[in-house]
């Protein structure tokens, strides 16, 4: 058996139009998730291992920048490697992690995820904001993310009844949820008529259906069975962990309907943890626009492929006091998605989630739980089962 | 006992200014990578796993370019994850796989790197080759790595006697060694006068102590021990793999005559090889200018510290038919340094030198070998030690 893998601490930082840098960012978030471990890592033990999650959005240290985080986080000489696959970098770095530690060689590894996205002039952000999509056929044409998932939604549209008032209603929750989120950067509850009046982005998607420009840190503390069990009564354990790739341009894929990587990393989490999507109680899926949610909500298998995800959500099993609250921290939608930082910070939610201390927003007896995170426009994938212990 | 992990296939574009992208390198590389393994791979086993080692120069795919390696290595659906540590990405991607290989997750994992530096305008191309400096201090004051490695080299010369010679021989000896491996970019033997007499570039290296600007790609399949001995009789074992961190910016560091990221890493891979430098037959050191050979042959342990690298490369010992071979394809200096790829091509060399297939440049008897790949000015670093079966 190889040894089993905890989170046993967790730091966030504030997410929003921050002043601090990604220096100050990493260190917060970093000296957070160890100060935050219960009893403290035993002694002789220390970081042994750390990755770094992020895009270099605006370019701040493109090459390089894992040393960033040794020194941010007060460990210079510790092995720090960068991982970058787009929106999916916190999602990759958390596994890399976990396959450090199965490895046996490595004991205790910190993962963190920083982006600093609003200090970037706006025509350089239009640039930045593209450059994990497809640069040679989709980028060059002009198309967007925005672009992207906007066609994605037309598509749903059209063989779907009801898509645009299952859109609001995620906008509508994730907003709520965000407003009972004292880290989240848009604090702000919407009622549906604003979703919907709201100004157009790309067709159908508006305002309210896209995630906001958010700078933020994250950070965990991962550890051993033997490390995990000494320095905490309530490790969270990492279950299993898939990922997948798919094609970059969404013009090569069979379908706009799905996103394969999804469904693939989804498949190889449950066969690792050996519990499927029945057990989830509380989830947070990379709804990065509100018609990402629908798509993971079938993708993960949470609700039947070709329109189940319409009915699950309009039937409000996926808000708060729902059988299957999704995105109780707010999501990307209204909490922010800082693109390296975001799947660290999922796992943030679920640590706490999972330890009863969310707060407001505690979802009531979580044991087990997801975290879906997604590169770009679905070139990339990871699936996170945690679990309490 | 953790599954052992072996090299069982390599492939290696020709370095240079190429006329090909990304796309095609990575691809050819990944191909000759898998078909040159002898026996194939066992029928059910497959590539479980990939990753790419990339600065991804000049912007080509900022993000997600994961999703490339999975394409053109015919691999769509694999999870893939970009590593960019540098220069030292290619030695962090390895060691990366050999930790999901380790972790019992993963079977067979492909690394590959790639690196597109020549279709770059000139005033881009200045701007990517000092992105992986210090942003804050040292790039805003205009030092780009020829003089981060100028300053090194005069303070070596400062303290030590024979240094000019000594950077002298290092240059003459990759370059005769390049002209005898048909995939190096520079296959030009020269004569120290004409290294003393190169114009300046940064003072006192001249044009013949610094590597060159290079398209390439390399790639290596990594298998646990069990599909190892199936698929060839001369595996090549990873028998220890460290990595280390440090400040990024040269002038935090106490002195400029060592680079503390390679001891530390040496230090680990030596503790989990089970053996020293005393032992190795071989080496493949990052000699991105010709002073970076002697700083990594006095971190490496393989000369005493204060100058014993000079007296080490003046006897002819680091030569074809020395005792201790260093780069005998050329090095950095002269088979070329595409800066993701260039981890990647160092193991390369190593499997063929310890299969006894590198013809008219292959080191006798070679058993046990060094690789060591340095990230920017010595921020980050790897030490990978392999060994024939």
């Amino acid at each position: 058996m190889e040894p089993g893998v905890a989170i046993v601490g967790a730091g966030h930082t504030r997410f929003g139009a921050l002043t601090e840098g990604p220096r100050a960012l990493l260190a917060e978030a970093a000296r957070e998730a160890l100060a935050g471990i219960d009893r403290g890592l035993p002694r002789g033990a220390a970081v042994d291992e750390a990755f770094l999650a992020t895009l270099g959005f605006g370019g701040w240290q493109i090459g390089n920048a894992s040393a960033v985080l040794a020194e941010s986080a007060g460990m210079v000489g510790v092995p720090v490697t960068r991982i970058e696959n787009a929106c999916a970098s916190g999602g990759y770095a958390i596994r890399a992690a976990a396959q450090a530690i199965r490895s046996g060689r490595v004991r205790v590894a910190l993962v963190a995820g920083v982006e600093k996205m609003t200090d970037t002039p706006s025509a350089r952000r239009r640039y930045w904001l593209g450059v994990s999509g497809d640069t040679e056929w989709e980028r060059s044409a002009g198309l967007t993310f925005a672009g992207v998932y906007g066609m994605i939604a037309s598509r749903y549209a059209h063989e779907r009844p009801r898509t645009r008032e299952a859109l609001t209603a995620v906008a509508v929750k994730n907003h709520a949820n965000g407003a009972r989120n004292p880290k989240a950067h848009l604090r702000k509850a919407v009622r549906a008529e604003e979703v919907e009046a709201a100004p157009p982005v790309a067709d159908p998607l508006r305002l309210f259906d896209c995630c906001p420009v958010t700078d933020g840190a994250a950070a965990l503390v991962l550890a051993d069975a033997s490390i995990a069990r000494r320095c905490t009564d309530t490790p969270v354990w990492i279950g299993g962990i898939g990922a997948a790739s798919d094609v970059l341009a969404v013009q090569e894929r069979p379908t706009l309907l799905e996103f394969p990587a999804t469904r693939r990393a989804a498949a190889a989490a449950y066969a690792d943890a050996g519990w499927g999507p029945e057990s989830v109680d509380v989830l947070e899926v990379h709804d990065c626009f509100t018609i990402a949610e629908l798509l993971a909500l079938e993708d993960l298998g949470i609700a039947p492929r070709g329109g189940g995800a319409i009915d699950l959500t309009l039937s409000g099993a996926t808000g708060p006091g729902g059988e299957r609250p999704v995105n109780p921290d707010g999501g990307l939608k209204a909490k922010g998605h800082p693109i390296g930082t975001t799947g660290v910070s999922q796992l943030y939610e679920l640590f706490l989630q999972l330890r009863a201390a969310a707060g407001n927003r505690q979802v009531p007896g979580a044991e087990r739980a997801l975290a879906h995170n997604v590169g770009g426009s679905g070139a990339s994938a990871t699936v996170t089962l945690v679990e309490r212990g």
